[in-house]
């Protein structure tokens, strides 16, 4: 009898740490999703893509590699994109009807649910860095406009000058929606929308997840998006999973679509493949919205879900192996 | 054979419109949650409140008795309560740490999940009635500040100098608040957070949900608290539940509390009554937040949970019954 127990706690203690050891760590970026289709991108474009979401995902995965957190590789992996300006975020991002640009960002961290929110700043540099200054040193989660940028002052973030973030490209963009005054005719649809955005899970277990933005091309009336909206553009949590949307901003409001994801996964026990398929492929579509989201789950299976023709996305899995897509 | 098929169609029938009549219509307000304790509150202060709360719900209950939806009996009850300075909203709001008022709510559709949520506005006299045309008239959801005002304007709105909102017993609060430079200890504490709300299913079984804030007292920063978040403050689901929080608003962010309690109804099958209790008593107080729900599902019960010592707030359920309660 002694033999069976015995034995039975060894199967117990090895499993345990193959589990751990099998779980590794990983981590998921897009860039934004929408109607990009090849015709409309020219290979040297589409070349600094790629080699823009190579570097930045490979930086996140050095952070993991070497014992960072979850959070450390999101913020880090983000201001890469945000620095460059072939994404809708930070330097390039899309102007308003103000010709302004305004950044939305917020950030998730899964092993306490604490989060990190912020819209409408329009001088600092690296809006994800403010997100998760807010989630770090206030005791608010979510802050907005010139109070956001005061705040991002005293904990000396990097503020510049905002026609650092303008682009030639998107002040065509603007010219353009302008003419048409409509979101759905127009060879910029898919940069209307777009965003970056990071999942990631260290060798921890801990999961986070970031978003970042400039918004919609055109903005109006002081706009939000899905973005800073924890539970719609951006939600982590240990139990399930960590979630980055990109998309039509209103529908990921209304469909809750990062939580609602989380929540298939821990109530219904569905797998993340499952749950993202659910909400991105049957509910957001059936309200009208469109876009995608990538996700890691906590045993860091990653998911890239969209409804779209395309989405720029770069994924590196628990086996080390780097994937690099952008249509469907 | 054929009369047995024609029992069953007759049973299948009658079934249906027992259920639909015993569903009937309902409504619940709150009128915020906190440190609400008997010694801190005149009975002249208590007459007025509980009047007001019965005054509002009054409104509401007659326009779904008279066949009008939801949505109409939550935006015009909310409006009471905005245009009362005994509540923090509209009329009577928290200052902010630079002494001005800013206002924020939202409304949810539960009929077609379209929603519409403002934040950050000084000028318009009712910020539901806002909400509720961004939902009604824009393509956007949530907008914020000045633009969000230039859109109220637009669509003739009544628009008030910044001072009519402003009350003695609110700038006394922002006084000590200042000295305290603490939430904790302070009896102005039940004051510093709280809002008004309300839920309603009207007879064609339509859900409806609505939040309306000044926010936390002496807030800085820009903060944005849960009240115009979609999941958070406010969220209604023809499939499960309406639900309006009020509460310390950042844990109410990071415990995504209106969309948990919908997905626990929806995905694990859970009443109400035993999903908001898991979300406001377990997760939400597990988290370090304090405050509660009020929420009616689609067959018209009505919970009223919170774990504070106090929540102002009334009810008419089902078969007519009015409720007014403040203390636990």
């Amino acid at each position: 009898m002694r033999k069976y127990i015995f034995i039975l706690i060894i199967i117990t203690i090895s499993s345990c740490v193959i589990d751990k050891e099998e779980n590794g760590f990983a981590i998921a970026i897009h860039g934004g999703a929408g109607t990009i289709l090849k015709e409309n991108l020219t290979t040297e474009k589409e070349f600094l893509i790629r080699g823009k979401l190579e570097e930045a995902i490979q930086v996140g995965h050095d952070i993991l590699k070497n014992e960072g957190t979850s959070i450390e590789a999101v913020v880090e992996t983000i201001k890469i994109l945000e620095d460059s300006p072939l994404f809708n975020a930070g330097k390039g991002a899309v102007f308003t009807a103000n010709k302004t640009i305004e950044h939305d960002a917020s950030i998730m961290d899964g092993s306490d649910l604490n989060a990190g929110a912020t819209t409408s700043t329009t001088v600092v540099k690296n809006p994800i860095t403010l997100a998760y200054e807010i989630m770090t040193k206030s005791e608010h989660v979510f802050l907005s406009g010139k109070g956001a940028e005061k705040f991002a002052r005293q904990q000396n973030l990097k503020l510049v000058n905002s026609s650092y973030f303008e682009t030639e490209f998107r002040l065509n963009a603007l010219k353009q929606a302008k003419k048409n005054e409509s979101v759905t005719d127009s060879i910029y649809k898919d940069e209307k929308f777009g965003t970056v955005g990071c999942v990631a899970i260290d060798k921890k277990g801990n999961l986070a997840a970031g978003t970042s933005t400039g918004g919609m091309t055109n903005k109006k009336w002081g706009r939000i998006g899905d973005s800073p909206i924890i539970g719609a553009g951006t939600y982590a949590n240990n139990l399930t999973c960590a979630v980055s949307s990109t998309g039509w901003g209103e529908y990921f409001i209304r469909a809750m679509v990062a939580h609602d994801i989380s929540a298939l996964v821990q109530y219904k026990n569905l797998s993340l493949k499952e749950s993202a398929r659910i909400v991105i492929q049957e509910k957001l579509l059936k309200l009208g919205g469109d876009g995608g989201v990538i996700a890691i789950d906590n045993k860091a299976n990653i998911v890239m879900e969209f409804n779209t023709p395309g989405m720029y996305r770069a994924s590196i899995n628990k086996k080390g192996e780097l994937n690099v897509s952008i249509y469907n």
